[in-house]
């Protein structure tokens, strides 16, 4: 293996090879013998390769030695160099992915570790593709990352959302740049809707592609259905339900630029009649429409990672209980309930034991209809539970 | 609660009603407090009121002494008898989330606990309904069941597939019955498509309905694509595949009997041209079409239960393996693999950390894209993990 003999290796401690010969793409600083190969003698974003303590080859990536991961692998099954060709590679393969399964150019191109390039997360909207670098030694590739972007989709525009606060972590700065031509706001085409987003203003990257399939499974419980859709952003779920024959929906938001973006998207569908907004609390929100009796058949719980870190987790819990016995409230016997959590740390598992709790205190009976997960652009690495964190739990209740 | 005073209490030991607490629907016969209520009281399938230790009235079901699940719950939140009434709505609380869900009367219409309804399950097969009773309680019930069916809907024939051998742990005997008109041979119609399948001498109670909503999901994947089809049965995923735009589907089935069926219903639905069949052992044929080096874009596997037991784990295991390793040697480069499995003793983490053991080992990138369970009309109890036993995981692999 030439091309790698020249890379400084890292290497590990006796029998902390395992995680990644089962295929996962982290090193831990813990892990690394530091006797052998001190971390100190690295560079924020140097290329290496990583050696299990026998002096096996595991794999090529990079290292940065103030972070508490502090090497990714690039390359696990040969051992050439990130470069060009590496990048076009990876690009192609995942392009090959979605142009297979969605239909116009509108998706999570590359899902950071699950495309097996850790650290980079590429959205694309038509013509402009935004990027998200979290690592080092990512930023020290980004010229080739982009250039290979240029060659392989020829984009009209880049826009670099380098700002998440997990950039911190590796000790690179914040900063947001556009290469060519990045309008303000794009049109997302999703499933013969248009919605109409800010890539510099909006959440995240400007659109939540993650839960698009389970958007589509709505079409099997809202006709003729009053929907009520909570955290509700830019309209997403909400204007799908008017589009699979919901009578009537509600879409709830706190903010004002999102329910403004709502009633727009709504106008440019062609369902202004149908669909009405809530700006405001979701919980105070909620609570008043149950003071004032009103019932859904469809509701829709989407709300904002309630979990952030691990110590969140019991105050977080007890929001997401809060907010799903409130729509339990408010929804009709037989009515289905999507509820839907993005926090990595609150699993399936528990979603599903307080659901049923809260379901079986109200004496009603709870069936789990479908277990949606993030979408086919954002696919898990089987051997990395990072990869994995988007659970939508399709519900009916009855008595 | 009058209704429920006159039935006789079979109490429980303290602290063993906290399953029931939670909602699951059995007792085990080592939780009943057997000084107070001996079990040796009661006939098999008799009525019962379940109480806690200290008295609290936790539902009312059916007893069966002899077996190790001693009793079910079939009342929780009231105390009403399981009359006429009570069947009545069960099935139609069932029919309604079918007939929101599927477009044609063919379905499970009950799935046991799932639906409330321990100890039934009823599939539909348009105008005939399909019946299996696995408990004396149910069989004891028998007569009600019917003439509730006919009163929600009016079938024009019922079949009692009584020869599940679940049965003999409840001291039934097996036994098949027709009521009014049967055929031997029904037509199942399925997202366009239709099945011949045998009511009588077919698999289970003649069709799968478990798979369908997974069988659905091929369409974003096989697009002029070279498609697999293995364990086949009567060519459920084959003539999916071929609905959605395969260039060709190669069915694997190991009987006579079901391959002719593959056969007919290639040529029923106009696909004669596009579906070849394979009649044989599926690792033979599996081993054969990579020895003469055959390649396919999409391969599925869907095997009987390789684990019927617990005691088979280990060996049912290694059969998964072999199966699901002949497979990654057939599939093409960025190939999809749905590999399912309906043994409910292998979780679905088992049956994804061996595939991607079996791809790491073989130098391939495996991506898992969709994590398919058994379909709407077999919903899952959120407190009983028993009525969850189908998976379908949807792979890309590449080099």
């Amino acid at each position: 293996m030439p091309e790698s003999q020249s890379l400084p290796a890292l290497q590990l401690k006796k029998r902390e090879e395992r995680r990644l010969h089962a295929g996962h793409l982290w090193v831990y600083s813990n892990e690394v013998d530091t006797k052998v190969t001190p971390l100190k003698g690295f560079e924020a974003g140097q290329a290496i390769r990583v050696l299990a303590s026998n002096g096996e080859l595991l794999g090529t990536g990079y290292v940065n030695p103030q972070s508490l991961i502090c090497a990714r692998l690039l390359n696990t099954f040969n051992s050439k160099p990130a470069d060009a060709e590496f990048f076009e590679s990876g690009i192609r393969h995942a392009l090959a992915l979605r142009e297979r399964t969605y239909v116009g150019p509108y998706y999570r191109l590359i899902y950071a570790d699950s495309d097996f390039l850790p650290g980079l997360v590429v959205d694309r909207y038509g013509e402009v593709l935004v990027i998200q670098i979290t690592t080092a030694g990512m930023e020290a590739l980004r010229e080739i990352i982009i250039a290979a972007l240029q060659a392989v989709l020829a984009p009209a525009g880049i826009l670099l959302r380098n700002d998440s606060s997990m950039r911190s972590l590796e000790g690179l700065e914040s900063y947001v740049e556009k290469i060519g031509e990045v309008p303000d706001e794009v049109v997302v085409r999703e499933d013969g809707l248009e919605f109409q987003v800010s890539l510099t203003a909006g959440q995240k990257t400007g659109w939540f592609y993650d839960q698009r399939d389970n958007r589509r499974r709505l079409a099997r419980y809202v006709k003729n259905a009053r929907v009520l859709d909570v955290f509700s952003y830019v309209g997403g779920w909400g204007l799908h339900a008017a589009q699979y024959g919901a009578a009537a929906v509600t879409c709830v938001d706190t903010s004002a630029d999102a329910v403004q973006h709502i009633q727009d998207n709504a106008s440019r569908n062609g369902f202004a009649d149908k669909v009405s907004t809530l700006q405001g609390d979701a919980f105070e929100c909620l609570r008043e429409l149950r003071d004032s009796q009103q019932i859904f058949d469809v509701i829709i719980l989407d709300p904002p990672a309630f979990i952030k870190r691990r110590k969140d987790e019991e105050a977080g819990l007890q929001a997401y209980r809060r907010i799903n016995e409130l729509a339990m409230q408010l929804l009709a016997d037989e009515g289905v309930l999507v509820s839907a959590s993005c926090s990595f740390h609150l699993d399936e598992a528990a979603l599903q034991r307080m659901l049923t709790r809260s379901a079986h205190s109200a004496k009603k009976h709870l069936q789990l209809l479908e277990r949606g997960k993030q979408g086919v652009d954002h696919p898990v690495h089987p051997a990395m539970p990072e990869t994995e964190y988007l659970k939508a739990l399709f519900c009916r209740l009855y008595r």
